[in-house]
This record gives C-alpha cells, structure tokens and sequence, in this order.
C-alpha cells in the first residue's frame, strides 16, 4: 500500500470510531507515539503498539466526547497529517474542553512507526 | 525565541499578507521548501531563501487569489504546522481551484530551516 493508501485507509477507520482496528492493522509492533507535551505523571513518548492502545483505552476512559470530528489526510513522501478536532469533558475534573491538534503519521515497509501530536496554540 | 513563538510570529505575519517579511526575517538563508509534489518543469525541493522567494513570487503572478486562510499554527518540540486553505485561479489556465494542504516547519537555531507542503487527499 502507499503511504496515500495507508493515509486514507486509517481516516476511514477512525472516522467509523474503529481506532483500535486502526491500530492493530495499520501500525508496526514496534510503533512510537510522541505527545506535545507530558502528562502529569507520563511520558511524552510512548513505545510499543500495546502501549500505544492503552494509551489510547485510559484516554477514552477519563473522556466523554461529544463531538469529534476529523480532517485531511494530507500525505507527502512517506508521511502524512490529519486533524482532530474534540468537544469533551474530563471525567475526574468535569472539566469540559475543545481540542484542537494535528497527527504526523511515519509509514515503514507499509507499516505506521511514528505518530506525533502537535497541539494548536493559536 | 522558542518554536512557539516564531509559530505564531509567522501566522501573525501570513495572516497580514507580509510572507515576504516572514521569509526574511524568520527562514535561515540555506532553508529548504519541500512540495508533496513536484510541478510540471520544476523540482519538488527549493534549496535556499533566494529561490523559495522566487517561487513564492512566480506562484503569486500566475495566480489571482479571491479567497485565502489559515489555521493553527500547531507546535511539536522544534517543529510546527499550519494549514493553508486557497480559492484561487490559474492565471495561465483560468482555471478556479480551491487548495487545502498543511505544512510543516523545522526551526533551528532560531530560524525556520525547512518547510514541507503536504496536500489534501481526502
């Protein structure tokens, strides 16, 4: 597959809400997802695809979304970028918020090894 | 200055339509400008600020702009993205089309080294 192909496979996806599809077809084992920032108590960088998945449960788990929507992709070489855009509410602080961030996707030998988050500070 | 700061210096000034400011003031002298595709006679990488003005220039005479915007920017450690979306017509074809792409900037030493141009697929 192109990188194109991978790029539009993993929208569609997620797009359905079937992230964890995304993540068991599309991503290497030994994938790596990189964060702006840290959480309080977490590393910015998280290596492993089991890793990355119960990255992605502990976030769903302490999030209610409301609305979610995407945009893109945008491929270039062996790269692409798609954004996210959030209506949630934190579950523990019952803090509702909007996020706004964009993915780099990294594909290898037809397999996605890096995503990384830029979040939007407009 | 940190990458956030010449993020939003750069979005400040292209919102304010001085991108050449922009260029001579934020982008190092040997930066390079990366297409997601290489136009028809030239190559996909612009090496120097001289010739990425000089791109910039011929892309603004062959093209009447009836609508531009941005978004973002998105930082990530030494690096940003911004999202460009155009109306636009071809001067040479007067052909009308809207452009949607991202790009991403890599700052070092204080100065935008590199500029990468991914393009909508969706």
């Amino acid at each position: 597959m192109s990188t194109s192909d991978i790029a539009k496979k993993y929208f569609e996806l997620c797009q359905k809400h079937q992230n964890h599809i995304a993540l068991e077809t599309l991503f290497a084992a030994d994938a790596v997802s990189i964060e702006a920032a840290a959480m309080p108590g977490a590393s910015a960088e998280t290596r492993g695809l089991q890793a990355i998945m119960g990255k992605g449960k502990t976030w769903m788990d302490n999030h209610e979304v409301h609305e979610a929507s995407m945009e893109g992709p945008w491929p270039n070489g062996n790269r692409f970028i798609v954004r996210f855009t959030y209506d949630v509410t934190n579950k523990p602080s019952g803090r509702r918020m909007q996020m706004d961030e964009t993915a780099l996707f990294t594909v290898e030998n037809d397999k996605i090894v890096r995503e990384e988050f830029f979040y939007n500070a407009g």
